[in-house]
């Protein structure tokens, strides 16, 4: 049966999504159950690599097994065995074919920013920004970014992709209230620290730092050092996947 | 000069607002700093004693100094000192007669409720309620709370006041989305646990493990038996403390 696995997860503890030797990572900690349930190694395909500190609110992954467990008891061992800043909210049997990250048509991404004068003794993931900003500004930029762009200026160190072209669907601003702002991208794929990226880039317009054409500027260049700085892992969640019916 | 302060607390590692011999609590985290600063115990007059484990989101309280400092300067100075889990959101100067708890007029309390199949892996600040709830039944039993009642019922052991009776201005439902519900009172106060035992009451009547009218029977019968269970703390929220202008 293929398993589709719809998770919830707290990035802070955990060195992204990828497995890597030695560090603890979201991927790693669901095989390693998944391994201790199948007797073997057993591959867990993610729709995306998200970065160490990054959260998921709806990350979306699936594996083969052949073993006889409903969806929902899947969904009921890995939660027992899981630690409580993963969770898995759903699980489904999908067909044979299904591939989490290849069959993905388009993400969602979501960069959390607090912008009061302190910080909140009550939720901590979100990137706190005291310094009054501009966010008529920001919304403003973010129809810039809409488009079939080359995102090469706003990718990280050390990429791995064949093409830095991507469509932002969507790119628009959230207010969560009590100074929580919201700023959410949907695309077709994302480069690489590209989220935090343009969200440096779109804060410091916000802040006056940098004029609202260097944006297009930045587009259009294809240097990195034409965008802004990247912004911190903590204020970042993937949202949602979304694949053809 | 009278220093009123507006402050969000996470109640989870504290024995409530209430100092108390040995125990960890919010006004003696605070009432120490301004001890700290004066070189003598300042006593913190709070707007209301929010229980071990309840939080809040703009709990008020004030004192008096005769120290030089601006407001502005008392929250960066409190901020400072408190840990990261009470911060001070505001401070400002007020007359010397207002007593944070004496001229309230009214509170507003929310108890959130996280109703799905699974918790989630980021907010834990909630009641977790994994089983199927009507919540069109909360719904239309919560405008029998509303208006005036003696509330002897819902009120917590060991009670201190002389009269039960309060207002409830308002009671209604908020949903926050991805399963959270919040169940919200605004009232010219509150007995001890009383939203706790109304949100316990409102839960059966949800689960369908009492009737509606029961809650009617409960108000009019004035014993705490015939109220449901006291909901857990992590769910309860001190909002809003709402002063006259």
């Amino acid at each position: 049966m293929n398993v589709k696995l719809l998770i919830e997860y707290d990035g802070t503890d955990f060195h992204g999504w990828q497995r890597q030797p030695g560090k603890p990572t979201i991927q790693a900690e669901i095989e390693d159950v998944l391994e201790k349930i199948h007797g073997e190694r057993t591959f867990l395909y993610g729709a995306g690599r998200t970065d160490s500190g990054v959260h998921a609110l709806g990350q979306v992954a699936n594996f083969h097994s052949l073993l006889p467990h409903t969806p929902e008891k899947w969904r009921e061992i890995l939660n027992f065995h899981l630690p409580p800043t993963i969770r898995i909210l759903d699980a489904e049997e999908v067909p044979e074919t299904f591939h989490a990250q290849k069959n993905a048509q388009s993400k969602i991404y979501e960069y959390r920013i607090l912008n009061r004068r302190v910080k909140s003794a009550l939720h901590r993931r979100q990137w706190f920004i005291p310094s009054k900003m501009d966010w008529a500004k920001v919304r403003s930029a973010l129809p810039m970014l809409e488009g079939r762009h080359d995102f090469r200026s706003f990718q990280g160190p050390r990429p791995s992709v064949k093409t830095t072209v991507r469509t932002i669907h969507h790119a628009y601003l959230v207010e969560h209230g009590d100074g929580c702002m919201a700023i959410r991208f949907q695309a077709n794929g994302f480069l690489k620290q590209m989220v935090r990226t343009m969200v440096g880039t779109l804060v410091e317009i916000g802040q006056g730092k940098r004029e609202l054409a260097s944006l297009h500027t930045a587009l259009e260049g294809g240097n990195r050092k034409l965008a802004g700085a990247t912004a911190p892992p903590v204020g970042l969640y993937l949202c949602r996947v979304i694949y053809n019916p």
